[in-house]
Order: C-alpha cells, then structure tokens, then sequence
C-alpha cells in the first residue's frame, strides 16, 4: 500500500473505504483527493453528499487533533454546503484549514472542488464548517499512530 | 442478500458499504440501522461523525425523493449536531422524518439513538436537519429502482 | 411596564426593542411572544429572517444559562431553516427546549409558530439549533438579574 | 438622516433600529458597521450572538437580491459560528459576498469582525452561510426601493 493510502486507512477508515486518499496534513491544513467511483454516489451516478459531509468531518477533525498537540477532539456541530453536483469518473480535491482555534473550540472551513480527469479547472462543489471541542484526554496508542503519519 | 440490504445496496451504496441497513421506507419516514463496527469509526474507536452526517443526508434524500412522487431532489444543506459518542458494539439506530413539505423545498429532521446489544435502551446521539431542492427531473432509471423498493 | 416587559427587557434587550415578550423561564423551557410589526419585518413584508435566528439565540441562550444554575455560556453556533414566511399582523409564538445538556456543551431546539390574530391555529415557520458552550464564570451582577426574572 | 442611514432604514429596519449602517451595496458585495451600544448586548455587556445572525442574514438578502436582478428572495438557512465575543464600544464591521450564485440557490458568506476605537486591527468575531431560494416574483414597489439605494 503506498504511503497515502496507509496513512488514511489509519487515520480516517470510513473514507480510505471510499477511495479517498490524504496528500497533506499539518496544524493549519489537511488536503486529499477522492476519484468518484460508483460506491461514492447515490442513484442518480452523482457523488453522494453525505460522502462529501463525511471527508469535511474527516479533514477538520484530524486537523485539529493537529493543532491541539494530539489532544483528543470531538466533532459537535457539522453545516455544510452542497453547491455543485460531481459526476461519476471527476476527482474531487478536499481542503481542510482553521477558521479559529480556541483553547476550548476550533472551528475549520473545508471546501471541496471538482475536476474532469483531463482538467486544470476546478469547481467550488461543497463549503463546510466544523466545530470541534478540544480539551478532551488522548489514548496513548492514538497519539501514536497520527506522529506516525504526519510530516 | 436479504431484502433489507439489497434495498441499502440499491439506495444507497456507500451506507451499505460501511454495513447500515434501510428498514422502513415511505414519505414520511425512514429507518435504518448500522452496527458501529471498525470501518464505521475514527481512530479513538467510536462512530465517525461523519459516517452520522452520511446517514442523515442518505435517509432524508432518499425520504424526500418518495416525499415528491419520484421527482429528483438534491440535498443543498446539512447541519448536524453530535452530542453523544458510539462505541465500537453499540447498533446505532436512524430515523427521517419531515419538517417541512413545500413544493420546491423540503426539510427533514433524521434523529441518531445508539443501544448496546444486550439493553432496550436507546440514548439519543445526533440531531440533524437536512434542507432539499425538490423540483429537479428524474432520470426513468432511477425511478425504477425506488420503486421496487419501497413498500 | 408589566412584568413580561420588564422581565425581556433585563434579559434580551435587542428583543424588547422589537416588541418580543418573554413568556415562560425555566431549565427545560423558555417561551415568548412577538407581533409582528413594521420594525421586525423585511421590504416585503414579512417577518425578517434575521429576527427569527435572533429570537433562537435569545431564548436558547436565556434558557441554557438557566439550566446550568447561572453560570455563563456562550452561544457558538446557530442553524436555522425558514420554513414559511409570518406576514405583517400576525403573532409569532416561540419555544426553546433543552436537545442535549452536557456538562460543556448544549443544544437548545428553538420553533417558531405564527398565528392570525384571530385564529387558534398555529404553523410552524421556522426550526432552529443552538449550541452553547457552558463552563464560564459569571459575574455577579448577572447573577442576580435573572434570579429576579425567573420564576 | 445621512444617506447610510436612510438608506438600512429603507432595506433592513430591524438593522437600523440597533444602530447599523450599510455601507457598500453591489450584486458581489454588501458591506456595514455597528457600533456595539447597550441595545445590541445581552446581559453580560457582550455583543448578543442574535444580532451577529441578524446583520449575516440581512447583509446575504441584499445581497442575493441585488444579484438576481431585483427578484425577490428569501432565505431559508442560515449557520453561524460565533468565534470571539464583541464588547460594549467596539465597532462590528461586517461583510456579505456570494460563494455559489445558481439561479435557484444562491448561498451568501458574511463575515464579522471587530475592532476597538482607536485601533486598525480587525478581528474576525463570526463567520457565516445563509442559503437563499431565488426566483420568486417581487412586487414592483420593492424594486424601486432597492434601485434608489444602490448605487
């Protein structure tokens, strides 16, 4: 498995599921790609938009758990967006970065853009907020795994 | 495959991916539920929220859609908040249900409760809204397909 | 002034200026009303959006800080669907309830119905979530204000 | 009346009645300020979270109704993240721009940020979406309303 792939099956398993894969991740920005596959989309062969709430969910809270030295987060409050339907056969692009980053609260932003496989262009399709408590106890076999993965 | 999954399969794939079964299915209410199993979870071991922002956008569409006799419809926004954990055993249970039903816009309320295997208890862990766009053209394909489903 | 006046005017003073009136004030419910006049309403009319979401916060924030025996929370985010418009002369009833009281966090439901002066029946117009961040000092001289408000 | 008064007196009243004043009005860009006086606080003397979602949900009508051509508009969600509270004396500066402008669905991005008397630093106190329903027909003295306010 290359170094993408195991670093999301670790670190966010429901989405490594789906075929996405994290490029970047560090205090102030967590970026992947997901390829639209058939298991993505709801019956009209668009990408489902849950899929899309659950890589914006992803993204936020693994880059908060960043941002607070690996103190555990908690997810408590998704809204998100839906602007742009993607197809079957696009690559969606997935940008995660802070909004605020209280003691007790942050709040990340995730877009997610679109692109046909022979495209430059990308297309504004979702915009997410997150808002996460962060004052919470860690596992030590949890910090672990993300000093591991991250750069 | 029994009915209720075969049902997931069709209606909703990337549910059935991560192992959540449809139960109920009409214009007024959807049902569901998912055993919170490895693939279900973020690394500390309890539901990904984002897999709960995946069932409520999965049930509320898909109840809208039987809500318009078959006229497509498109989830433009997701608000969710998670206030309870669910650990790895517990079965996680989903119901839609109707805020609102206007003719270009409808909203649904899908409620999350989570049990442990042996209890009767069920303790409520997300709240969420689901706002859907109703007047979109449906391919006859899909039309098909939900029709074979629902009861 | 009487004592449903007075009683908006300590605890929600953007409120009071446009006419709402504080009914009921208690850990699990706070409740109040509004007619809807010239000044709460948009160009066209009707009951300005903005002065439903601010009805949510009020009520939301009146009754989370009622419910942690005074001490001082913060609303932190808000989510409100408009569900169907109140028009100039109508009476629009609003009631918060507690969603989820955790210790840290709460989530406050607020609904919005109008009503014909005339009429008994009441539609809802508007749903909403509050979430709130519960573990601050208060300074005394709140302390006391709502003390003398709530009954 | 200056024309910023007269002008939020005639497009958002509940605004003007706490003491907002719109700035700028284009089809991408709605701009304004508020001094926090006592009517615009809660009890404990801090900017009231209802009034941020107030000024987000006027600034995205304006603005999405400027966007349209003058037809008429009506917001149906709104999310807000309140980030860092605004005291008594500050000055709120707030701005609206369009993040996805479809001809059904426009959602609209205000942003607040606050700064002291005597400073030139801004600092963002809360970030919202509100999602507007676009074709509606308007009534004609509405229209002129806005064509003499814009410039």
């Amino acid at each position: 498995m290359d170094p993408a792939s195991s670093k999301t099956k670790a670190l966010a398993l429901p989405l490594h599921i789906l075929g996405f894969e994290i490029d970047e991740l560090s205090t102030t920005r967590v970026t992947g790609r997901l390829p639209v596959s058939q298991i993505c989309c709801q019956p009209f062969k668009v990408l489902h938009g849950g899929v899309s709430a659950l890589i914006a969910e992803s993204l936020a809270s693994i880059g908060a758990y960043m941002a607070t030295d690996l103190k555990r987060v908690a997810g408590i409050q998704l809204s998100i967006n839906h602007l742009k339907s993607a197809d079957l056969g696009d690559i969606v692009f997935a940008q995660a970065s802070p909004v605020s980053s209280g003691k007790t609260i942050q709040v990340w932003e995730v877009k997610l853009w679109k692109s046909r496989k022979e495209s430059h262009n990308k297309t504004l399709i979702s915009s997410s907020r997150v808002t996460l408590l962060c004052n919470l106890p860690t596992p030590s076999h949890a910090k672990k795994m993300y000093r591991t993965h991250s750069k």
